[in-house]
């Protein structure tokens, strides 16, 4: 029996987790303006964070124009929420105790 | 509303929150021996681990003789029980749409 967690290595990060928790609790896409502002980071910062989670996968990003405007939103993907599930699960079957 | 995940420091590392996992689920003090059986840790590793989870305040070491052979055993803190329960309850806040 391996004791030690093994969820996905980007959400051993909490403000990644945070992130993801935010996205997947949304049945539509957020755009990147709102997601500075809900999760009070620096432009530069949740950027960073984007680009590692879209590159894993875990997250989707598009680009469209609103009013002529660019607008870029983000949303969780399946496997990104599978993982989530995943993350979860693992927490909750190692603090059984509460 | 602050987003970001704020649990203690010391548990956003996954080996150490397996740790305080195994411990927290124990009713009674587990000696380093078995929890390097149980971690499938080197000696090194864990022990730095416990280190720093005793220093944060996470975890009680005691050291005593047992048929005159020196044995060392960890037990959970109420205040590491206390910071692993608003760490779940944290996750499972965050991860509602489950």
């Amino acid at each position: 029996m391996d004791k030690i967690l093994s969820f996905h290595p980007l959400l051993a990060d909490k403000v990644r987790l945070s992130i993801m928790g935010v996205l997947a609790n949304s049945n539509e896409p957020i755009a990147f303006t709102d997601l500075i502002e809900a999760m009070q980071l620096t432009k530069g910062n949740l950027s960073s964070h984007m680009k590692k989670l879209e590159e894993g996968g875990l997250i989707k990003m598009e680009k469209e124009f609103v009013n002529r405007k660019p607008r870029t939103t983000y949303e969780c993907t399946p496997n990104g929420r599978e993982h989530l599930k995943e993350y979860l699960e693992q927490i909750q079957a190692l603090l059984k105790f509460n």
